[in-house]
């Protein structure tokens, strides 16, 4: 089984490789995208720490000026083949954006410090060489600084997202309400290019993208603007924030490694846990999303709501009953869906209203490590080394059958593939 | 006088913005020059620190992963208006190249700390605000650390440069002899846009340009390695290291702005300039620059040589006599000259043989505020603004009748003349 994995997902990367960066997918997804970068570097260290380097490089050298790290970096020359692309952003007429790049305006999941840390611990040799760790720790500073600062949450300070893409998870359930605020871009104006590469029943809605569009043109025409504070669409994601506190644990380890002081970044770490604990919910047995602007918790069980099992904390024996419960794994999932299974709005094929994702189920693979719960990673590992080559590393599944949907040959199914296959199986969470 | 002068020069830098960055001048260089846009920013941030500090932004993202910052960032729409360029370097396929930029792999004299001080200096509110110091300041170690360790002289311990070009005054007569060793690229292969915009009696000769590109198709084809230790070429200029040493000094000032160690700086600048010592020629009253290759100093009197003013040293007293003798002021020349009066090759007109240029001009004027000598400069303060009004910012001047040669609407003398009428007439050196 390991034995095909290692060169048929080599292959998904070496034909995904645009010269500086991976594309997630050839055909729906032509650009660098930012939390796609982080896990697919994480594989790519396993057969290239140079080039799961470039990857990290070429996100960070897109840093806009007031430290976010962009959810799409644009091949200007591909603007036709995604939409909103670089036209519809003009980043360049927005005063902090990065000089002679074009990217969107939105960020994504702050996986970033951890994945360079990944990298470095691949080949420390290689990684000095390059000067990675040095180069990067000062633009990690600055991408969680805009996190902690320009995105703050008053009363919660947790980071907020102000677009259901920015949680990495666009269609997710936890952001249904929220998106009910939104008023619609009319539906003739929208490019569904997505549509060309995927069934219309495996993407988000058309409704659902005309609220999409309406966010992404206000944002834009706000210059992108954190402060502007009638903005209808702002959210607390606890996987956002758990990844947050994951990458702060990562940038003491860099710290430490370089010569500066790591103190810093474990108290952050520290104050992030602390925060998420208010978004804990007792009854579902997960961490819940926070809606700012109706000042409510999203009471629905999501696998954003399982991810802080990747930082210690007091919760950890509930969220794995939870992850065990009918509503994930006890269900018969091969692997951890997206959405509670017992939900009425479950939705086994679309997207992220169901569907089990391979990014999800390698972070719970590595927070149960972290546990201690080896039994129960190693049967995760098996299957997701298993669905991801038996499907050509399909971007998601059905859960219990695993048959495949959305694009194949994903670039991120692919390298956590490979991380699964070849990182030490006792492989845990800094 | 200065009321026309600012409007005028402002003019000329809003015709020369390219959006992110500024041309030297529109037509004969239609890219980012290294050194150019740190004398622009120097100049813009009169009128605009936000834009100034783009100015630098946008130079320091194309930073190489080795921590270079390279001469010249192209404008990949431009390519066939300048040669050597993109497609001639074809960057992108070296390994230490930064993602998704195109540029050359020579470098210019490290002035850049120093501007971004200056930028600092000028709204430390603005600067603040933008992030402009926590950004500039890691990029800036990582640049200076290039120079001091790829670029390390054996025995000497001052920075090597691998081209003419590297030193910002191509055809120099320092560089003769050294030029001599080079085999030429036949004249047949090498295109001339150059000459396209100024007389060849102004411009470097084919003989030179031919040497010029062996030089550089070697360095290019051996992937910009500063390690091939059979390159013909490689010098010390005391312009360059004095610049170093400078910039050093910016780089404690900014250390101790945004809470780091400055004592690493000034402890480096202090090694810089007792390095430099050992160039200093007591017979010519000016420092030379080292002929790495035949292990000789260059005993030519340069404005090169009278740059190290802008370090406190045992020789100013020396340096200031070179200064106002025949060789240069006291042959009655409006500005210093680039070259030594008196010497038999010198030559009014053409290039960095002769002339006087503005950047060097301000850069004296500097120096002679700093060793308390406000008399002489003074003098030179009022007939720089002068001759830029006059002859509409020209490239560079004959030095006895001030009249203009190169190109026109320079963005480098109109930001040096703005700065001369704006900066407080006591601006010093840091």
């Amino acid at each position: 089984m390991t034995v095909d994995l290692v060169p048929a997902a080599v292959a998904v990367l070496e034909t995904n490789w645009a010269g500086s960066h991976t594309l997630p997918a050839t055909g729906l997804y032509p650009h660098q995208w930012s939390w796609d970068s982080s896990f697919i570097a994480i594989g790519l260290r396993h057969v290239s720490p140079r080039r799961a380097g470039q990857e990290l490089d070429s996100l960070l050298s897109a840093q806009w000026l007031d430290g976010r790290l962009p959810q799409i970096v644009f091949d200007p020359h591909r603007d036709r083949e995604y939409a909103p692309g670089a036209s519809f952003w003009r980043s360049s007429h927005i005063p902090a954006s990065p000089p002679r790049l074009e990217t969107a305006g939105f960020v994504q999941p702050p996986n970033h410090a951890w994945a360079v840390w990944e990298v470095h611990q691949a080949d420390a040799h290689e990684s000095a060489r390059r000067g990675l760790l040095e180069r990067a720790y000062p633009r990690l500073v600055a991408w969680h600084g805009y996190l902690t600062q320009r995105r703050k949450t008053a009363g919660l300070d947790l980071p907020f997202i102000v677009h259901p893409w920015e949680s990495g998870t666009d269609n997710s359930p936890l952001w249904d309400e929220g998106l009910q605020r939104v008023p619609g871009t009319p539906e003739a104006r929208i490019d569904r290019v997505d549509l060309e590469h995927a069934a219309p029943t495996e993407r988000p809605s058309d409704r659902e993208y005309g609220r999409y569009f309406w966010l992404t043109e206000r944002y834009r025409d706000h210059d992108c603007d954190d402060a502007d504070t009638v903005y209808p669409f702002r959210f607390v994601d606890p996987m956002f924030a758990a990844l947050l506190a994951v990458s702060e644990r990562s940038l003491a380890a860099i710290a430490a490694e370089i010569g500066q002081d790591p103190e810093p970044h474990r108290r952050e770490a520290q104050r992030i846990g602390t925060a998420l604990e208010s978004l804990w919910d007792p009854e579902l047995g997960c961490y819940t999303a926070w809606d700012i602007i109706a000042e409510a918790t999203v009471r629905k069980r999501t696998a954003n709501g399982l991810v802080p099992l990747l930082l210690p904390g007091p919760h950890e024996d509930e969220l794995l009953a939870t992850l065990r419960s009918a509503a994930f794994l006890g269900s018969g999932a091969l692997l951890p869906p997206s959405y509670d299974t017992t939900a009425a709005d479950f939705d086994a094929q679309r997207y992220w209203r169901g569907p089990a994702w391979f990014n999800i189920s390698w972070m719970l693979i590595r927070a149960l490590q972290r546990v201690g719960r080896s039994d129960d990673s190693e049967i995760l590992q098996s299957r997701l080394t298993r669905l991801a080559v038996e499907h050509d590393f399909p971007e998601y599944v059905q859960p219990w059958t695993g048959a495949p949907h959305g694009t194949r040959r994903f670039s991120w199914t692919a390298a956590l593939a490979l991380d699964t296959a070849l990182a030490p199986p006792t492989a845990s969470v800094p």
